[in-house]
């Protein structure tokens, strides 16, 4: 590549108000301007609430990070407090804790919310979904961000895009499968719009928190589960449960984490420590996907050597009987408002395209290596 | 996936003492330290010079909205003007004058500084290496940070990560290509690695100036040509002098673009400001891929629908037969110094592991997407 003069604009910050205000306008004029000596002294503590366990790998330490960054970024003015799961709310709790303003900011999922609305999980990540680079794509240069300022506005929410575990696994499974035949009749942990396509397929679905996975899976109380991927299953040792560990993870193909933030914190803050919000999560976002992509490889090669488990991959007709479920699944939510139906639509529109592109790029040249280096 | 408790460390933080002195070291001292008042008041005037063209789509435009994040980010404690390639100093002068203190910043890819020393190709972009998503883990999270640190210390230069073009496209040919019989004779515009790679396959390959490239091909003067991809491509208007666009871009998977600063202008910044142009940086890094990724599947509908680009796919013979000359020129580089050969240990062990991770996770999805929704 090298060079040309075309002009181009930058629709994610022209979009967000908080950075042309803090960004774009004040650029050039640095020389004219005092600086805000009042503001700039000004010191805030907040409250961090998240889903996850303290310290919980990649995803509690990536609230952690995003803390960490904030009080870099502003030089000690803005102090987040992290807190872990159960410590000031719980994990369910998050959402309504960070709206009503008892902590100014929250780290975790947006599909963990779709009691308060449905459209919260195409923010996350839907079965047959964008991967971790289109949902970013989408967000910030499709129109996606548009949409969730719109969504969370009515909660008294900012929410952006913090990080991404990147393509999950398909599940660990005590028996081998080959055809829907081999699900009808299984117990299987899995959450979300995921385990409503296995609910069509005939699995019994059940919902268990993170914690109690491993111990149903061990006595036999679930006959398969879904965690994370290598990384994260490797910790939960769920290789010592189950023998079978199935890609790819259709029903999470790269899981948008999201930071909240309470909109009156978050317009109280000088513009500069605005930014600092939103550039925080951004260089997070770029961050804990980093991690996941290395510390999973890692991981699996941990996984496979020293642990012996048995990589499986669904067969072919199988992911297509399974996408068409999850295809019908989806589309459901489109039909429960018109809110959800523009957010489908956006969403559908820019997965068409994507699937088109990431076919001769993505797809193909990690085919080609595989050719030679595989 | 949701919930455990074990412990990970931040190993790119932890690898930047800027930020380990900004951030991780202040964080819970908020409350005892007095603000530093004169440190936050003072204003600085920094110039950015880049290898592109003044507002050039996506990679210009990217040096701009760096610098206006670093703006927002510090309240205009820290105005950067940018330059484009010829303002200041040329394209090829970038890595000299950040160097010697001409200008504080420069923006472009490791790559180009391959007189430098043949290693700067590593944190750039070599064919069959690795994708985005991997350069970024190998980077932060798998020793490639610490690697580049060290070379370029050697420069006077700290260098960041600062955006991503995702997998290129194969090039622009006027005939099919099916064989390496078909390459043979042919007068192909292609820089670096992969040029060198085309010259073994006994093609004659022409280093031209993007700026060239459209009238070169029109005109004949080249066969075939390699660019970005899409986004920019569409923006030559390459496709009126060409007719067959070919996939994959082998020779450039995921070319990571570069932000170098010069080590004492950032040493006197005060720590909160290191740690903007850092984490500005980072934020960067998201935002470029994400504008490609959206750009570039817009641009391929375009391209096809609106203009009959006859899209082709290089065949998996010859891809393996380019794959193997690759693995060649690149392991090359190796031998030419212990230090070269450091970093190509780290990066080809860290490639081993990422072909067998991204062979069940993206690659496997996005394959299995296609079968239904493709």
């Amino acid at each position: 590549m090298q060079h040309s003069t075309q002009r181009s604009r930058r629709s994610f910050l022209q979009s967000a108000p908080l950075v042309a205000a803090g960004g774009l306008v004040a650029c050039g004029q640095a020389e004219q301007q005092a600086a805000p000596a009042v503001q700039s002294q000004q010191r805030f503590k907040w409250k961090m609430v998240t889903t996850w366990p303290k310290d919980f790998p990649a995803l509690g330490t990536g609230a952690n990070n995003l803390a960490h960054s904030i009080e870099a970024l502003s030089g000690g003015r803005l102090h987040v407090k992290v807190y872990g799961a159960g410590e000031l709310v719980p994990a369910s709790g998050v959402f309504d804790a960070v709206s009503g303003g008892t902590a100014e900011m929250g780290h975790g999922a947006a599909y963990y919310w779709k009691g308060k609305h449905e459209a919260t999980q195409f923010f996350s990540a839907v079965p047959f979904g964008l991967n971790a680079a289109e949902i970013n794509g989408w967000l910030r240069y499709g129109g996606g961000q548009s949409l969730w300022d719109e969504l969370y506005a009515d909660f008294n929410l900012r929410a952006f895009p913090v990080g991404n575990t990147g393509v999950q696994m398909g599940g660990w499974f005590n028996r081998e499968i080959n055809t829907l035949a081999d699900f009808s009749g299984l117990v299987m942990r899995m959450p979300g719009l995921g385990g409503e396509v296995m609910r069509r397929l005939e699995v019994t679905v059940k919902a268990l928190p993170g914690g109690e996975i491993f111990q149903a899976l061990k006595t036999g109380a679930i006959d398969a589960t879904e965690w994370v991927g290598p990384y994260n299953d490797l910790a939960f040792g769920l290789h010592q449960a189950a023998q079978y560990y199935y890609w790819p993870g259709w029903h999470e193909p790269g899981t948008a984490l999201e930071c909240m933030v309470n909109k009156q914190a978050l317009g109280a803050l000088p513009a500069d420590l605005q930014a600092v919000v939103e550039y925080a999560c951004q260089a997070a976002n770029d961050d804990m996907l980093s991690e996941f992509t290395a510390r999973n490889s890692q991981a699996l090669k941990t996984l496979v050597d020293e642990h012996g488990v048995q990589l499986r991959r669904f067969p072919d007709e199988l992911l297509a009987q399974i996408g068409k479920v999850s295809a019908e699944v989806v589309a459901e939510i489109a039909g429960q408002d018109p809110f959800s139906s523009r957010v489908y639509d956006s969403f559908d529109a820019f997965r068409k395209n994507s699937i088109a592109y990431t076919h001769i790029s993505e797809q193909a040249y990690t085919q080609a290596r595989a050719l030679t280096f595989g």
